[in-house]
């Protein structure tokens, strides 16, 4: 009882007020260019099957945990303009890893009448925003956690550009044996992000291996209109998104191959019926994110009390 | 398809965008005084009994959805000092009115070494700084909603306080029939918010109708240390707080009252070594707080998605 304040490593409390610092300043971010902050539903409501999510009793029924704000995103973005999000989702991870968390909050937006470059650089303008407002506001918490302050400061868009056949082919040059079509490894993504000091982009990920609601490419339409943001110095993927498709007849078929209950997939589509107008997002994992700029070992330390397999304690 | 920023009411989104306006002054304030944003857990350990607790399928075993920041707040608090959260909460609600979400937000706060006075100075200062903000930024949004600007502008600290004896003697006088030590149920708040142009304290609740942590007051045991701020013009209670016991044989006492589990007890206990030093807090219900800026009718017009009892759609 006597000395409370040494429970928290000193280098625990840096990260968890880093955290902090990251989302004013994403905050920031958002409201000098006109994003109105939204909260979506936590609570969904149970239909077809849905992989990873966690259960939830609601009343006499079942419900579940939301993964992410779509498909509500739509109708906010379609009444609201450019919209953000900042809010805890749930994923059922039965992995160990040192990326991965139950629960986890996400910076999640959507934009209207956006395409995949506009995506991109709104993107790296909010990241490079952040590291810059954090070496400058959060210089003794960067050093507790023994981040170089300088290399943080010279993150500034705009990031480096790969698509999925770049990022294959610096692969396989550099001797991996994977094959155009494969996911992208943790040793896969880890070699990558070694390669570069700033926050780098893959995007058109092929059709399969990416959320299935993105538009393919209309000149390839093996692509998705995908892009992911990798965290430089060995930290990997801290965000994924791109440009849904909004054609209906193309909607309803991948909902048909993905074999979401009819139930669901009326549901889904009155929900697009409130909002569909061309637009993309993406959404960042705030752990992930923190992990890097702390250069955190495990995500688990970017959340004062992390959720993930076997561990709800304290 | 054609006129899809028809789909919510102007009144909708004004109210959607005060919302984000609230939160966003909120923030503004604390930040200003020196507290740190944090975000506690969401999925909490099942062990006692959680009446009003929404259950979670957690791998193998099961779960809790939070209902607030408690008891986690207070090793954010000895580790980091002032801190605040706004995040999402979950009750079940099994009764219908127009005053209760199953799925709700929280601003809440814990103050290191502060009293129920100090408490009562801090809310207060926070909300007329939010309806001053607002008064100032959000003016095209409040007559939207026919929210009279010139009376949120005069919303201005210090409120009016009662105590729970005031409380009792003005509705006895004013003709209701209710006994010193019964809750106040909706007709009285009603009836006492009514009275008031500002919004004002009612504190010290007896022992047995607030949460069973908050102290005795040390001169009056038969009273608690606790404070609850209510909304005027008929809006009523916006948040609860108070001074909870630290002294560890009296809350080992008020557990086994509770009847929590011997694990739960345990538990609880270990947390509460993490941070036990004198402290008061408070939670203000975000919709509630929205609900009275914006003179909604209803709780649920102050959420995007709102879930209640047998409402889990969209």
């Amino acid at each position: 009882m006597s000395c409370l304040n040494d429970l928290w490593s000193e280098r625990k409390k840096a990260a968890i007020k880093i955290r902090a610092k990251i989302l004013d300043a994403a905050r920031s971010w958002f409201k000098k260019h006109g994003f109105i902050e939204v909260q979506g539903p936590v609570i969904i409501p149970a239909m077809g099957d849905r992989p990873n999510s966690l259960e939830v009793e609601y009343f006499d029924g079942k419900a579940y945990l939301t993964q992410g704000l779509q498909p509500y995103a739509e109708v906010f973005m379609a009444n609201l303009g450019r919209i953000y999000t900042i809010a805890p989702v749930f994923r059922v991870e039965k992995i160990r890893t040192n990326r991965h968390l139950t629960e986890y909050w996400r910076i999640e937006t959507e934009i209207p009448h956006c395409n995949l470059n506009g995506l991109t650089k709104i993107q790296e303008q909010l990241v490079s925003y952040i590291c810059q407002r954090l070496s400058e506001e959060a210089e003794e918490e960067l050093e507790a956690v023994q981040r170089d302050v300088k290399k943080l400061k010279k993150i500034k868009a705009p990031f480096p550009r790969l698509t999925y056949d770049n990022a294959i082919g610096m692969l396989q040059k550099d001797g991996f044996d994977i094959q155009w079509g494969s996911i992208l490894d943790w040793e896969h993504e880890k070699h990558l992000s070694l390669q570069f000091g700033q926050p780098f982009f893959i995007s058109e990920f092929p059709v399969g291996i990416e959320t299935f609601f993105f538009q393919f490419n209309p000149k390839k339409p093996e692509l998705t209109m995908s892009v992911d943001l990798f965290a430089p110095e060995g930290y990997g993927e801290i965000s994924t998104g791109g440009q849904p498709t909004i054609e209906k007849e193309e909607l309803s078929r991948k909902m048909k191959e993905e074999k979401m209950s009819p139930d669901e997939q009326r549901w889904y589509m009155d929900l697009k019926e409130m909002g569909s107008i061309p637009y993309s997002g993406f959404a960042i994992g705030v752990e992930r994110l923190t992990q890097w700029i702390c250069k955190l070992e495990h995500v688990k330390e970017a959340s004062a009390f992390p959720r993930f397999m076997d561990n709800i304690y304290p």
